[in-house]
């Protein structure tokens, strides 16, 4: 595989690494919840294969009552765990509508595998793996359990997720508007496909990220590719980035280019969780991390070594800022990385996501996008070739204005909003434009360095969904069951 | 299998037998025509089978300017050649909106056949039959037709179809509304699904219209039953049943149940297809067949023998119109049939259309309808178990008001109306009811004898039409082609 293909493959990946690494969460569940199983057609679609497995999903009612809400978690590529800890937002508006909250795990990721340990095997396996099957798994998953649960028959279902999750938030109710009365879709970049999206943003957000903490942070990062690369040319140059780097295997000529991704991974993944608090979400980081990375980040035009030395420290913000690594694994950019494979699967079929850089409007070594060699690299690693026009053809890029009930919410500093919906496209889709915010921040616990953007945002959010559920209980002839609860009442 | 679910089945069937029969059909394609074939993915919605069938398409371009729209009529259980000779709405309004017809041939059926002659032979061959793959047949290929079609990229696309082309229609505006911009659905029962539907409609609007005619009529019809069990318990009266209903092959005690369906079929055939005009839809028949059927059940209470002759006349007029039928096949209920493997594996699987009958209310031999008998009895035939909830929870059944730019159109006195949307569910969901009509009887060519009532609702669909093409071409900036077209301005 060649160094763009590589490249792009792990960026798709970002939306793993975002979400699959919380074991250090400061916060998480914080009421009591159950672990079940449900037994899933592994083809909803076809009747050519009638196997079934069990899914994932977990529950917590303690808030809820008979006709009240349920928020409905559209998991992603990870294990359910890392999303139901990471969601604050549902659990602390659980209470406010009298609230269930459910986390599906998406099939073929966590303990959902289809097909056990040889899900990934082969296509005759892996090939159940698609957006459609997981939506329908959700769809089924969630007529059958309003069917099956005492009072929860005429709950009205909300949609929730974050990235991948927060796509499949939104087409879920797009495929499925019978089932889910709206969505919350955090940070989706549901318009990041071939044909209709410019493959620079990405890389021109993180940079700007950057950039703004000061200039001589993004040219010191801009400055350091050609840097390393030459320092990398030698045995000697080699070893000293092994040393300085502190890499458990040493740099060879073969895995250069992999150390340049590792490198250039940190900072997209801090501009990706450069959070107003503290937290553990790819890796252990303090509050805004980008500014303690380029509080080192001062020396533009220092000499090769000495510019390195400065990228090594401010990478390490992100590698090691609690001190206790004890090597760097060049192969793992993002902490505990979860379920690539999975990942890898998607990202070479259905959810192509092109990202690309120049170093001139960005600060990152330049990459191309081109989709005849993604798609070639696909068919050798993956044994399918990309479907360039698959998620057009599902789910429309952005010809999606007869749909309706969606909230898409963008952190604008997050590089993943280059692919959001950042423009209401028709009355009951709403942008939702965080300005200073990262990654579906949104959906965080809420922390005692939230800016105003962004509590004002989950106002709105809040605000949005009780304009449809108090609209669902009207047309129903439903009491809301909140309509007692003073929380209901007190925010948005 | 029971007779109640014989009879169940091959009600289902009666969608095909509306369809496909149309070889002496008076009028037909009236432009130029090319037949054009497709590669389609056999499998859209997973990549465990990546095998590839040539699919048939019809186009029609005479009337077509650049950017002007595209009719695509969503094939159903047939020939395609039977619906475009049967649908004479898209041929005579081709040249008011400058518009191309595209016809295309529903997967496993005509010469669309994935596996070829092995492709009803087992579930993994079969299996592909779906109506989700079948949407999805057609939302890629108008994507690519519309990409590599020069002057079509900006063409708005209407999906327009009857009877299960009809709901293939409507599910196709709700799954894909940004593949086409609206969806004319001709007598789609997208209501007839279990749970949501009262399975003695279908039978009672079949009386219904006998007993219009004459009460005496309708009497006749529902006494005949015990008469004909009556003179079919000996060998002498099933001799006589025999030679006067001109069986090809002679009643025995096993095929009485086969016997009473073929005779109980030509009532409901009649019904949907009592048309105004002489036509050739199911069997070569007069204007208004009730009628002249009705002409010789005047005697309900006379004894078994009088009143069967007098059946056998009136059944006559449906299964022997011009004389030239030999003899009987009491296997061949509705002319020719087509592909009945297809519809007996959707009507097993996804497509379950409860019908049942109770000779009060309604004139037919009672049958009850019974889910656990049913899908036993698929078990049996097809391998599969029946899907009871499947068609709910992809399409939602009643809870459709968040689509939008379909129009329900339902002939009263068509059986399948009891399924059909008849009151408007969001205001751009319209339902046309017309009163006097049958089976998508708006979509046929129209006839010298045709009523206001009918004439009154081609104009509102047309003029529903104009409205959605009007607001494409000004949302989109695009001259509508048919801007100096004085046909355009005429009607509607």
């Amino acid at each position: 595989m060649t160094i763009a293909k590589n490249c792009v493959i792990l960026l798709g990946l970002l939306l793993v690494i975002v979400n699959v690494s919380n074991t250090v969460a400061s916060l998480s569940i914080p009421d009591p919840y159950l672990v079940k199983w449900y037994t899933q057609k592994v083809d909803h679609l076809d009747y050519s294969n009638r196997d079934v497995f069990k899914q994932r999903y977990i529950i917590s009612d303690k808030h809820w009552k008979p006709n009240g809400p349920i928020f409905f978690y559209a998991g992603n590529e990870g294990d359910i765990f890392s999303f139901a800890n990471n969601t604050g937002f549902m659990w602390e508006n659980a209470p406010r509508f009298n609230a269930m909250n459910l986390f599906m795990e998406h099939r073929y990721y966590g303990e959902s595998l289809p097909y056990g340990n040889k899900s990934f095997n082969e296509l005759k396996y892996k090939g159940y793996l698609t957006v459609e099957q997981a939506l329908a798994d959700y769809a089924e998953f969630v007529t059958e359990f309003k069917q099956h649960t005492p009072g929860a028959r005429d709950s009205p279902v909300i949609v929730i997720g974050g990235s991948y999750g927060g796509m499949l938030a939104s087409w879920m109710r797009m495929k499925y508007p019978h089932i889910v009365i709206g969505a919350l879709a955090g940070s989706a970049p549901i318009l990041q496909f071939p044909g209709i999206y410019n493959c620079s943003q990405y890389y021109e957000i993180a940079t700007k990220s950057f950039e703004n903490y000061s200039p001589l942070c993004s040219s010191s990062i801009r400055k350091s590719w050609a840097a390393m690369r030459r320092v990398a040319k030698t045995d000697e140059g080699r070893s000293w980035l092994t040393n300085l780097f502190r890499l458990c295997n040493p740099l060879t000529e073969d895995t250069v280019n992999e150390f340049i991704s590792f490198v250039s991974s940190a900072w997209d993944s801090m501009a990706m969780t450069d959070y107003p608090n503290p937290a553990s979400f790819l890796q252990p980081m303090p509050a805004y991390p980008i500014k303690v990375a380029c509080s080192y980040l001062t020396t533009p035009n220092a000499d090769d070594h000495s510019l390195i030395k400065t990228i090594y420290s401010a990478s390490s913000v992100f590698y090691n800022y609690t001190g206790t690594v004890q090597c760097n694994n060049i192969a793992q950019t993002g902490g505990s990385l979860g379920d690539l494979a999975g990942w890898y699967f998607q990202a070479c079929t259905e959810m192509i996501l092109p990202i690309c850089s120049n170093g001139v409007t960005d600060m990152f070594e330049p990459n191309e996008w081109n989709f005849t060699a993604y798609s070639k690299g696909c068919y050798e690693s993956q044994g399918v070739y990309s479907d360039r026009m698959k998620a057009l053809i599902l789910f429309g890029g952005k010809n999606i204005k007869s749909a309706s009930n969606i909230i898409f919410s963008n952190g604008l500093r997050d590089p993943w909003s280059a692919g959001g919906v950042l423009e209401s496209l028709a009355p009951s889709l709403l942008a939702i434009k965080i300005p200073g915010a990262c990654h579906h921040e949104d959906l965080r616990f809420t922390g005692p360095n939230d800016p105003k953007q962004l509590l004002d945002a989950r106002a709105l959010e809040i605000k949005t969904l009780k304009s449809w559920l108090t609209t669902y209980y009207t047309e129903n002839r439903i009491d809301n069951p909140a309509k007692n609860n003073e929380l209901f009442y007190k925010m948005g």
